[in-house]
């Protein structure tokens, strides 16, 4: 069922303005363009107004902050909101510093985003100031397991509900909440954690999906993510003898690439709660 | 014949000063690394004039662009241009927004340009003012075509003769005109639009293949270009299943690192008018 | 012997923040994971005390130097510096500009390194001022040969002396000396020469290796050599028909992946003077 919204990614091609890292970036494009849209980066405040207004949706991502890019995220971000454009918050590295929680914080107040992805740290501090992040993973002792999941689920139910917002919590486990609905993902393989990057390319999917069926965000946004998962694994079957982590970051863009609408559907392991 | 200018590139290893975006700088700098050249990027004012001294050519590049990348853009093209050393503009995305065609405007006015190359929607804005850029890549309806060849030709060499450059168009059909004479190569797959930077990889290309043939501008760029569009199609016929847009990425770079004179003669299709 | 020091790299996990540029970050970052290490990448001058008390290494790359990012190294440095933490210099293109070869003194003056890693030229230059730099790569005259050796160790232990630094050459011998002891190592293949990056991906080595062995930092250094080294030969192992230097890349990151502490033992060839 999941496998509709990319073909709706394919057919409508949402065109991303993406305002995220240099780390990234690269990733980042190709794998908007693998999934069928087409990416632009631009953050020059003089720019992004009118760069975003030619898109279909906006991409935040708070890797490489830097004071110049808060600037252009409101800009951007406001102008996005006034269009009613797709707008998707990666807060990377929330928690770790007082210059990205306080962005964070501002991102909030002043923006109103369609998805916030983070992982469970990432998440915990945006809303509550109690996540403990490290850097850009999230803490050992807050990983979303088997056992606390009904207690997670509650929780994101409960910010995405006062947020008016979709929150996608990624891990082991992924959740994709609206506050009424939240959909539990099962995918994707754990040597994902050793490439760089595949949290910011999960931001791009989830706009450009999110955007290209607008009238179901919240199945839209499962998708994404069960397409970034089920990518995972079908890029890993195709690993071979010497290959590594660099070698499974183009494995997995491709994988998303070659995707059917049927292969997804039959890849993605999900419940609806 | 186009490819005893590969040979001199090989040969001269033309040292090219690139003012880019940071999507595709590695691209960028790997694909001026397998054609025989060498990269360096440097976007500091304080930095950018000794920098552009110690080179043979510079790309300038508008993707990513900021307010400060352009006074860093005017200060090492005019350089350049005192040291007669070649100069190159991708103009990306002119026609999206007021900054980037205001920065268009600005660069052409300061700086003597060797080659421009972009979309037929960049190249139109760029001189016109009549492109309908949406964002980086080619409106459709401006597309080059067999149909409308004939009076591409005419309208960009008149551009090349009007401004005293060579105008580089790429798309299905690429064209490079210096005014006189125009090349039409027709190499490439449609598969390269589904991969970031390939563009930028072709401006540094150009950059450093004029750079090293001083004295045949023309055909070198037309040889860049020719060589853009086999890599393409050889590096697709070492694709495997499995392979997408992020290891063809890859495979077109290492085509270029492979390429052979003999090659690329062989493999290039072109025509002059 | 010295595959101990990546097994504690494994087991430790060091967390690295790399100041570094825009070209080549997504290839630091997948040979930090790579390694067992992670990374995390933040140059603005209000977030990076915070991030890099957060860590356990400090890298400082001087690609694409911008004048906003030496503010930010100086602070990440002292706060380093503070903590005891591991700091590296790579100082990109010392001796190409008078902004780099200023701010290389600049940082020398005001931070305390671990270790400092360059080409033969870039040291040169950092030290006396008299090297001959041209861009990012040594000039052919300055490079270590077996001829030369004996006074290149004496002249970089001189040096380490100096700066109570270790000090890495690289280049087709590579030496790691802190001024009592000098490790040779001859690992690695021209080829590396052709890809982007690797010299900013062995600084992150380095701070990767001497961060999870502050008692044995000599030995962890030259430990991050020989695996860069090595891999470049395990890498290269794996090349097919077509690959050129764009998968070269990856197969490096692959081979530092996938490595054993048996088979960098093995691998690595170097004698100790």
């Amino acid at each position: 069922m999941l496998g509709e919204f990319l073909e709706e990614v394919r057919e409508k091609r949402p065109f991303i303005h993406n305002i995220t890292n240099y780390v990234t970036a690269n990733d980042v494009a190709n794998m908007l363009l693998a999934c069928g849209g087409s990416p632009i980066m631009s953050d020059e405040a003089e720019d992004v107004e009118e760069i975003t207004s030619l898109c279909d949706g906006l991409n935040l991502n708070m890797g490489t902050l830097q004071k110049a890019k808060v600037k252009s995220m409101l800009l951007a971000g406001k102008k996005a909101n006034e269009l009613q454009h797709v707008v998707v918050l990666d807060p990377v590295g929330a928690g770790s510093s007082r210059f990205r929680t306080e962005t964070v914080q501002t991102l909030l107040k002043e923006i109103r985003f369609d998805v916030i992805k983070g992982n469970i740290s990432e998440i915990k501090t945006l809303f509550k100031g109690s996540g403990i992040t490290k850097g850009v993973d999230a803490n050992q002792k807050e990983l979303i397991t088997e056992e606390n999941l009904d207690s997670c689920i509650t929780m994101i139910g409960q910010l995405a509900t006062q947020y008016h917002t979709i929150i996608v919590v990624t891990g082991k486990i992924d959740l994709v909440s609206d506050g009424e609905t939240c959909y539990i993902i099962r995918n994707g393989r754990s040597e994902m954690g050793s490439i760089t990057g595949t949290g910011c390319q999960l931001s791009a999917l989830l706009a450009a999906f999110v955007s290209a069926n607008p009238k179901k965000k919240l199945e839209a946004a499962a998708a994404a993510v069960g397409l970034m998962g089920v990518a995972g694994e079908t890029g890993w079957k195709y690993m071979q003898a010497g290959d590594g982590n660099a070698t499974y970051r183009n494995r997995i863009i491709d994988a998303v690439y070659n995707m059917t609408k049927e292969q997804l559907d039959k890849g993605v392991q999900y419940e609806v709660r």
